[in-house]
């Protein structure tokens, strides 16, 4: 074969779904030489990430670890290890990752009992009520930010029903984890599992994940073997712990990365983390809505990470994408399942959730957009934004 | 919480049973901006990843990929794609890594045929007809080089044996891959897992994978989807291939490791590398004997990269790999199973495996089985070793 050249990545301004923008601080943590990763030192790191892990979840859960494998690993791991053949899942679908873990419930031998939601709506109580009144689940899943609508689920009350009914409660917390509260003590929430490479803006590979003492108890009634291995919580539990029983071998560079990412999460603060995200989100929306663009989710249920905006009549959705990468170095992430090609999701995460970030997306769309033909007043996305930046 | 402080990992010599080191070229890969995982470039480097690894296995499978997890998630990667319910599954046990194999097996509902071998000992021929004569094995599985003992076992009479008996046959190439021969075409290889941190010497947190057109057909005609979604090989093709159906959102900096990482292995060569590593452990064990110590693994058996030594009587395990650490940063194994306290370990992979780690590690053992009160005649490992590096 011909020799592969030296890499040679164009720095982009990363303002799709995720992967967000990562600080120098944690490339600069990656680039540390390995240890073993049985080394004291790199225990102490473990240790020293699991606190760190609890304090942004907000839960004093002791199972609060990151799973070797990126966020979907981590649903099948919440998945694997608290269902059981036979078990009845309740499972509220309101896009792709809702659509996903039914998949990993019927993979699991779950009897799954599924609740549809109209994409680009979050789920409600009277949702879950109605799905409740027809099933009598063990566990029920749902996704707190849907990233490929822009949904926000509002979770406190679901966990209410959920355990009124005797169900453990599961939530996909993979977009909103540092940019948005995330109350899992508070709210009662059992098992939640997230990704790195959103806004804890961490490069893609792990999984943070924590169970509550009433998931543990179920796990530790199970009856069978979690169908999973690399992902058996049981197992997984006695390397992150005083045991250090050899399972895998731990990402190690990885770790390095996460550890770094959340220094700076607790650096920042999360109440100030998430108001920067709220006001990035509110001065791009009236951006975008300045412009004559419409968008996905109404006011109130959106997120402030992820923005989903129609694609106007007569815009191509791929020229779009396609001008603002080459020309402007930006990502924006284009429509998934009921959305391809009728809605762009532009990203605000961790780092890439900033003033400037919000200021050129604009100017890049109102480019892009007028070579399309359609019709906007020069300048009216910037000065609506700028007002609330 | 206590703010925790900035992440300060001592260098290490790492000469155990992996991570190994890591090239200054690779950690600078990893110090790169992050870039989408459906960016145009991304997808190229995708590409040129997969032709990297299809010269390393030396195979012209299409289906040559990373799986984003680490080696035990390759592992299971296989099983889970190539196992249906009630598949007659042999596995030939003769280490840590077979064992973890069988386990998998089961919880895929595999029946399982498990032939054990002592530990310390390839497997031969003729255990693997005794086998095959009181199963009609569906899949046969060996590891090709046992971490947990050092032993290196032949692949391709055993390739031969399986596929007489209509089996397809699976091989564990996790700490051998790049580090000695592995001829997926030749040999005829069905199915292959490695992992990253071992003669690869990248970061641990991927594992390459390989699958011939015999397996992909036997993928291709299962009547049941494989029980994990994270690994199934189905939906990672149509993610890898051209089609870039988005499944998960792969680990970008790993990624850039990986790719690093095999462009180093091919500039050095496949055949050059093969014989750095059979002459650095050839002087290491040469060094090892002078001193008085006793291999686990018979002459003509023992792998090229890890080198398992017994450890001698009155010898404190924990004491030596302590003083090791502590005094010398060298990172050894200990022993894994059966060897539990009875063995070292020591690796000598990729980076790793280097003429002045022989002999480091060589004056490192003596001064720690000095203070144990083993007898030894000074400087004879160095000598040893010296003549043939």
């Amino acid at each position: 074969m011909q020799a592969i050249g030296e890499m040679n990545i164009t720095p982009r301004i990363l303002l799709g779904p995720g992967p967000s923008m990562v600080h120098p601080r944690v490339l600069r943590a990656m680039s540390a030489p390995l240890t073993g990763h049985l080394d004291p030192e790199f225990l102490q790191l473990m240790e020293e990430t699991k606190e760190m892990l609890r304090a942004v979840f907000q839960t004093g859960n002791f199972l609060t670890i990151a799973i070797s494998g990126t966020g979907s690993a981590g649903m099948e791991t919440c998945l694997v290890n608290l269902i059981e053949p036979g078990d009845e899942v309740l499972v509220c679908v309101n896009g792709v990752f809702g659509t996903r873990m039914s998949d990993i419930v019927e993979r699991c031998g779950g009897k799954l009992v599924r609740v549809d939601v109209p994409w680009g709506k979050p789920v409600t109580p009277e949702d879950l009520k109605k799905g409740l009144a027809k099933s009598k689940p063990k566990l029920v899943c749902v996704v707190h930010a849907e990233t490929s609508t822009g949904a926000w689920t509002q979770l406190p009350a679901l966990v209410n029903l959920a355990h009124e009914a005797g169900a453990l409660f599961l939530a996909d917390t993979v977009t909103s984890l540092a940019g948005c509260p995330v109350k899992i003590d508070e709210w009662g929430v059992d098992a939640v599992y997230s990704g790195t490479q959103k806004c804890l803006s961490c490069p893609p590979g792990l999984s943070p994940v924590s169970f509550s003492e009433a998931a543990m108890k179920k796990l530790r009634a199970r009856k069978t073997k979690p169908q999973s291995w690399y992902l058996d919580v049981s197992m997984l539990e006695k390397y992150w712990g005083q045991e250090r029983v050899y399972h895998h071998t731990a990402p190690i560079t990885m770790n390095y990365a996460l550890r770094e990412s959340l220094r700076l999460v607790l650096e920042e603060g999360l109440d100030a983390r998430f108001a920067r995200h709220e006001r990035n989100h509110k001065a791009l929306v009236a951006g975008l809505e300045a412009m004559g663009l419409k968008m996905v989710v109404a006011p109130g249920e959106r997120l402030w990470m992820l923005n989903s905006v129609h694609i106007p009549d007569g815009v191509q959705d791929a020229a779009v994408r396609s001008l603002l990468l080459k020309e402007f170095n930006i990502e924006i992430g284009g429509g998934l399942g009921d959305f391809k090609g009728k809605a762009w999701r532009i990203g605000l995460m961790g780092e890439s959730s900033t003033r400037n970030h919000v200021l050129l997306v604009l100017v890049a769309l109102e480019c892009a957009l007028t070579k399309q033909g359609f019709k906007l007043k020069p300048g009216a996305g910037i000065e609506a934004a700028s007002k609330l930046l």
